[in-house]
């Protein structure tokens, strides 16, 4: 029997989480049934989509039931298999949780999935080459679909999802300019990724002033903002948008702690006949093969970078969460385990 | 020489406007140049448009110029005519403005469209068969998209775009809740519009309490809203919404003044997947002979049903225009002169 050790949540935050709402189990893996596959974990994925499965009510997924292992992406390897699809050393990534081992059952279609890393480090499958990626492509191509001669706009600039974004939109050829949390992550923005500019939304007390940032960043509007923030962030971009302006919302994460994040000015949407759309990357699972196959590609090739922000080992994935939620994270949030 | 009477704008508004912001004035038309039409108007349309237009600034068209005559559409009869398109006689709709007569250049395509009085009244082209009818065409079938089964909330249902709206979405076999000012104004589109039902939001305080209204009204949730209004109607229809509801941004009359009209809770638009489209009708120019074929067609057969509201008298025209935008009219406001 191999002895697994997981992450359950014990409480339900209110407000801000903090380590109290998470606790370390250990237990006993029974033998694989037929069709089973065991995986150990070498990365966690840690996402801000994760705060709103930890409340009760409402919400886009199931709430993460309370004494259960933390859901979460992982990438590992095979080391046990009951499955004919996966044979042992397969490097896979999953829904594993925060856990050491996950048993799977490998005959269920879209629950593992096997990676090439000769072509791609492992860890890259959870971020760019995979669900945040994802997300950044959907945005972008489905839903902003910039071209030269127009501008777009990217909070959460130096995260996984949002240094993706960016260079997708000027890979098509848009002006690009990005908000992100401090002038380290701007200047990594600029100087890294390629943004045509990029603003240190902590600067701005409020959205006027964040919108006169934008003006000067922005100098012919904006026809396009993948929205990870929301609150007076949202507020600003909708202060200097262009007609027929698009909104992708992906993420409004100056909420997810129970702030109140009214949008001041909504009749900006209709001025500037706007569109808004809210998405969620796992409704596009159509998508995900030709989504994955370019991003590998232009990671592959260069054209796309990433970097990674890792924690060492299970023990420390709370505290890296709360990190991830306060902003801490440069580029993709992971845990060695 | 002909004596025309118009109504110009000599001030703007800061708020609400008043009757000291028009003025009377006469003028002699001069005779008509060659390709000219002088048309001699029978009604004047009255749009809640209008009060954006009075604003100097940003707004998705010119502001009305000072000592000008206010713009807006009239329907009416040629009565001299030295363009060959035109004849005596002809029933005509265009952009008249508030005044007695026009004179139109009948070379240049889209300023006057001929109608048949055989078929509808000369007003219904102002109104369901007119530029309101498309509008809510537009927002119905290219944004909404209503079937069978789903829910559709319209504001102010008893107005001019709404009643179509609702109709509209009625007739594709949604159940239609709408929205409106009295309980009179519930009970006409109940009983004469077809409606499922309709909340009387003056009967509600505060964005719940209409909420829970429309709970009531909407036992399955709400997949689309056709929005006019803004404020604390649209609040409460975005906690009702339904994952991938659809909002057709037509109009934000609760703003029109300078009000404040935050979105309380715009993460809903996220946890639900929606998608929001605002929209001027001027701008899809391309479906209007379609959307009116229809319209026509609809009302001739008597599927689709219309009330107006008739000011007597160019005079008229400001105080009707007022009482427009408290909400006073029922269905389309005109001004026959």
């Amino acid at each position: 029997l191999v002895k697994n050790r997981k992450i359950v949540l014990v409480s339900r935050p209110i407000g801000w989480p903090s380590l109290e709402n998470f606790r370390m189990e250990e237990e006993e893996i029974p033998p694989l049934s037929r069709g089973q596959v065991l995986v150990h974990h070498r990365f966690l994925s840690l996402d801000p989509y994760m705060r709103g499965r930890m409340n009760d009510g409402k919400g886009y997924a199931p709430p993460q039931p309370l004494g259960q292992v933390m859901l979460g992406g992982t990438a590992g390897e095979v080391v046990a298999s009951r499955c004919a699809a996966f044979s042992e050393g397969d490097t896979v990534v999953g829904m594993g949780g925060w856990q050491e081992f996950s048993v799977v059952d490998g005959e269920l279609p879209g629950q593992l999935r096997k990676v090439d890393t000769g072509l791609l480090p492992l860890s890259a499958y959870l971020g760019v080459a995979g669900m945040p990626g994802i997300t950044a492509w959907y945005g972008v191509r489905r839903i902003l679909t910039p071209r030269s001669g127009t501008t777009v706009v990217v909070s959460t600039a130096a995260g996984a999802v949002g240094s993706v974004a960016g260079q997708l939109a000027r890979l098509a050829g848009a002006r690009v300019v990005g908000i992100a949390g401090s002038p380290e992550k701007c200047a990594y923005v600029i100087k890294e990724l390629g943004f045509d500019a990029c603003i240190n939304h902590r600067a701005h007390p409020d959205a006027f002033s964040l919108a006169r940032a934008l003006a000067d960043a922005c100098p012919d509007g904006i026809d396009g903002d993948f929205e990870n923030v929301g609150g007076i962030i949202l507020d600003a971009v909708l202060l200097r948008a262009n007609p027929f302006a698009r909104i992708a919302l992906c993420g409004m994460i100056a909420g997810y702690n129970g702030e109140p994040i009214p949008l001041a000015t909504p009749q900006l949407l209709l001025l500037n006949r706007m569109k808004l759309e809210g998405f969620l990357i796992s409704e596009h699972l159509d998508l995900w093969p030709e989504a994955l196959a370019e991003l590998t590609q232009l990671v592959a090739s260069g054209q796309l970078r990433y970097r990674e922000t890792i924690a060492e080992g299970l023990d420390n994935a709370p505290a890296a969460f709360l990190g991830l939620l306060r902003g801490e994270n440069f580029g993709k949030q992971l845990v060695r385990i």
